[in-house]
């Protein structure tokens, strides 16, 4: 148990179980008043379930929070770091990670409204994001105390747990009685599982686990075609309708779901050091990543492209890793976003079993030049003699080498 | 044309009408001696119509070089590589950038060889593989006398292509005679396609273009799985047999072409400084690229792969434009290769209609240690309050930066 | 000579006998009318002495332009990239490099104005000088004609050049009737020499090749201490006095010549490919360079410096070589600027024989806290307990790498 | 103090107050068998004296193990690091980073030789060193305890610190009495000094701190002439004297400190989180730094260059981090020792009052080539008009970044 007194606590509640009996447990270990905080990220339940419960048990009507983030999540978190084109090991598109530090956010705000002195969250000490939750909390407020009950408390195994239930009279749904196959997180970008029945990387992924999205193989026999428009690196338009940012994202999942596209199986290494494996659905978002590479390929310059797909990997790691509120993540965010102002145009997709096959790109800022292209010579400003001097200058430096080798011998 | 007198130029000779022209157009305007090499990279045509060819033409039986390189191909060029997991800009597996630069190396042997002074290629001005040959040629042999016929010659058309053919007894197969709709390169790694039909981006690639896959609507309806073993970070075996790189290759894209994968439809940016769109087939090259990133997940240390991810954009960059034979891409070449010490093992995957999923990886040499992730708390050495220590000295920084912005009131 | 026809030309003139002769060259050989341009960068020269020149050269004086640029040159080009501590292969500061991009950009405003369809400038066919007036231009009017005479006529000796001179009645000073042992370009930021006696890179330079700085042996026998204010990044106050941008740096530049600072032998790697020695004199900016360190040393976070430290590379690469208005430029500043706004404070420097040595750095927002690193613990919120934890985790991959070798009998 | 239980520990011992206390702790604490293990890096002190007192301490002889690492270190440590020019933070040349991982390497290889089940060291629980010293042990033997006495015991004070040594009949040296004015590490390629005196870093580090150079006032009034010679990358001989690794460092630190080469005043940023402020004195290093810099740059091409300067920052960050047996080190040092192959050659060196001027280098495997930079046109393959090409391809992209501005009335 963290040494500090906490006086008044606000814990990232879901309603379940687990945060049902770690309210409680705050609620006897360290003798304080705890404040509840739901938030819709769009991870498909009902929020009024958590306030009964939380009043159930015992928190006071003013102390129960309840959010509707989705609008704030796909806008401010999402999409940002779709315009970086953010994969986390060449994969994963990291659909938990980016949902921690707005919950981290709200957490805090609620902690300076009601002048609590601490925080508590639900995750496990083995995994990522008990990192993304406290690193969050400590950027915004430096002095919180942080309470994280699975690393503190002795409730070690699903006996346990479930005698502590029972114990403090919190209601245990039919089907929690047994152990899981498998732990689940989902929002609006991703549904993902791990643990137990996952936990054999050589063993396929078993069809129960998704949730998310139909079996490819179940997918319709003929292909789905869709357009989407963006506006400086975001996307606003789905078949020509425009949409607001989590609208649109929960229709290209509702598209993904229905084509068996964004499953991913994955063995992924974590930041507490060891590797996981996990299994990802993010149907809409593995649209977007398409949809987003396609608009970038006809208005950003190759420069401004490479200089992204270089820093990518470091831009994600920071997501995965959990400084979503960190100098240099902010850092790379403003090149980023430097760079989108002309990313605005319209791509066509392909979906089929499983599949995201871009088909077309158009744009107003479109850089593609197709008088520049043709094989016919034209009026165009391309004289093929300046490839000679580009190329020989280009290769001053390998014949200078070449000279030296030759001198020597070698 | 190139200032320099010429004596004797080795030619690298498809056999094709194009480079049956250069080759009299050599003789004509150099009056030089032409040797012809024609090289087996898996392109599927056969050689000796080549040789033929070239006979008719007038060279010499001793001035004609052909010969079978599709394993030194696989096994020095596109296995390297594939330990990269390089693409170019992010989707590009360099199918084509990976084929020249050993065809230039052939040339130059050649060249050593027969005492020729010049070196010439059937490549446009406006393209890549211009670059990639000629510094490959500089690189190797730095007094070489380069000659690019399109870049110097006057036939700027069709139709004086066509009577240059004419004039100079160079048969014309009929098919040849009107404007083929598209140009194709191809070799084992992949065949890419470019220019008239799918020169406008906002329109689907014709499905004639295609020559290596079938359509992922035709493709069986029941998956096909595969195992693919690795040794060093290079498949020997594709489901249990052994096979040396060239024939591995050749079986990937047979099981590539029946399941309609490795099509890529893209726009891309040339590194002489343009646009262009091009479609691209690399059905055994997109399963080996998935296949690979598999073992590695579970053999590669966090450290490894992450470094690997980060230099990626910049190895990839190197071989799109044609620096194979530079000081910098052998020292990511050394970086890489150092990496694969322990990439040994076997995945399955699963092939369906267009898609490669992973679905299994086992390796004797696994960093993926189950007891470390499981939730239970077990005997391994993994404390969860090490994590706490670990998160509070990550948050340091962020902490007295978040105290700096609370002292100022921001 | 250029194909295209010509009608107005707007040329970078200084006054001097080479941009002279340029200037009537432009005339007699493209016959059109000639516009120039001659910037104060600091270069210690009086400009009407290039008016009078002009005029008797026969320019129109409304073709004649002439600019006091010293102030924007330093706020504008020279201080953003200090904000970026940018050193061209590790050493060298980038003072010819960065006033390029400013005179291509006059030049186009003025050929804008006036109707100019075409520029011009002095710089050599070997050098970088070229690239960076050139890509300037090309960025900034893309169908701009450009023209380099140096690369263009026939003038190819002094004998030639100085023939050309009397024919065309140019007058000729004196000591330019000989071979300038060496030549010389020089602004507000620094003096470069390259050429003749500096050629051979295992020779001293001779001391008279030195303009700007004293010999350090010829230096105060006693350091001269000073302080330098910061404001986001930016230089604003030496020793207390507010100053001008470039007034601040004439007065660095008067600091670092009395004490010899600055100087700078170097073998570059240019951009058209070949090695060259040159030798720099940065007084003022070999301070700065220091002084903007120090600052940031404590009002960076380690991830912005960290992260401005591996990509300062690359921003210098694209300095150097001329992409001063590219897209990647301009992001990379734009996450450099981002890192800036609490760099303020002040830092104290002992200035001693050639050397520029940090002696002292203060801030109001300073990150460095002293009770965080007292060896006794104190009342701060860290716990030695901590740092247990934050090894551990840190180490598990490399324990696991360790099993393995152990596994294997490695 | 650590859960677990420990039979045999093998302690970093200098034989000074500090380790001394923590050799008898260990014994009282763990009640365990404790062997010492006393290295000379080239700290300056003798080695005898801590034979003597460890046996006066109750440490049986074959326990005790005594090892002059100079050679090892330098060799194998410091000229490896050197390769890649690391500096950590643009300035620091890692001396006391560099010497851990070898100390780490010895305790693993006694406690394996002598059946050591756990590793001690006297680093503090805020510092680096920690980190470094356990990285070390965990990547070479991961099952080892690591009992870090300075993060577990409850003497937290000067005082308690006494009393434990005359309790348990530890010789005090007088001046040890009072508390040290600041804390020192020193070894042949380096001494550092933080705390106490230091920890304003506002006030200029006291003329009493520095030991290793003189102070650059003090220093000859005339320069001093070196000249190295390095061969593969590594500096082989000073001033035409061939000389081992240790010899020749020891030599160029008696220069350096003659001159008063390599003093640092610096604020750095801790692995562990803070920041803190150093004194630094690399003489040696500092001359070393200066020439392998000179040598490469003319013994290696751009893109290595280039590469190499774009990596060094990680680089370094591992080194300082601790993170010298880890993949990702050894893979950048194999990208580092290819491009090293020609880095042979002498360079010539100006030292004088704290300054290290490069001043001539020449090299058999010189890519300087003089006739490629005359401004006279010569013989060699340099086309002027080659140029025109180079620049119009590079300039491609920018020119329709500005026509499409044009286009959009930007």
């Amino acid at each position: 148990m963290s040494d500090k007194r906490v006086k008044k606590v606000v814990l990232a509640y879901s309603g379940g179980l687990d945060t049902s009996i770690i309210l409680k447990w705050l609620q006897t270990t360290y003798g304080c008043e705890v404040v509840t905080f739901t938030a819709d990220l769009g991870q498909g339940e009902e929020l009024e379930p958590a306030r009964q419960k939380a009043l159930l048990l015992g928190i006071k009507p003013e102390n129960i929070f309840i959010e509707d983030l989705r609008e704030e999540f796909v806008r401010d978190y999402v999409f940002p770091m779709f315009r970086a084109n953010a994969q986390y090991e060449g994969l994963y598109l990291l659909g938990t990670s980016i949902a921690r530090p707005l919950i981290a956010k709200k957490q805090i705000e609620i902690a300076e409204k009601v002048g609590a002195d601490a925080v508590a969250h639900g995750a496990t000490g083995k995994g990522n994001d008990q990192v993304r939750f406290e690193l969050g909390y400590y950027a915004l407020k430096p002095d919180v105390t942080v309470i994280a009950p699975w690393r503190e408390w002795d409730l070690t195994s699903r006996t346990k747990l479930l005698e502590f239930a029972e114990q403090n009279q919190i209601p245990i749904a039919k089907d929690k009685r047994g152990e899981a196959p498998f732990s689940v997180d989902a929002n609006l970008l991703h549904a993902s599982s791990e643990g137990k029945v996952l936990e054999d990387p050589a063993q396929e992924v078993p069809d129960y686990v998704y949730s998310r999205t139909i079996d490819p193989e179940a997918a319709p026999d003929t292909p789905t075609y869709i357009t989407i428009d963006f506006e400086k690196g975001d996307p606003v338009a789905v078949d020509g309708v425009k949409m607001s940012p989590a609208t649109l994202l929960a229709k290209l999942n509702e598209l993904g779901r229905a084509n068996g596209i964004g499953r991913l199986d994955l063995v992924e290494n974590r930041f507490v050091g060891m590797k996981s494996r996990g299994m990802y659905e993010t149907p809409g978002g593995t649209i977007l990543y398409v949809a987003h590479r396609g608009i970038e390929s006809i208005t950003l310059d190759r420069g401004a492209a490479h200089l992204k797909d270089e820093l990518m990997p470091k831009y994600a790691e920071l997501v995965y890793n959990g400084f979503w509120f960190s100098p240099e993540r902010e850092m790379l965010q403003a090149l980023v976003d430097k760079s989108q102002e002309f990313v605005t145009g319209q791509v066509r997709l392909k979906l089929y079993k499983g599949g995201v096959h871009l088909v077309g790109r158009d744009s107003p800022y479109s850089l593609y030049d197709q008088e520049l292209v043709t094989f016919e010579e034209g009026a165009v400003a391309y004289d093929h003699r300046d490839a000679a001097g580009f190329i020989k200058l280009n290769a001053l430096r390998l014949r200078t080498l070449a000279q030296r080798k030759k001198k020597l011998g070698l």
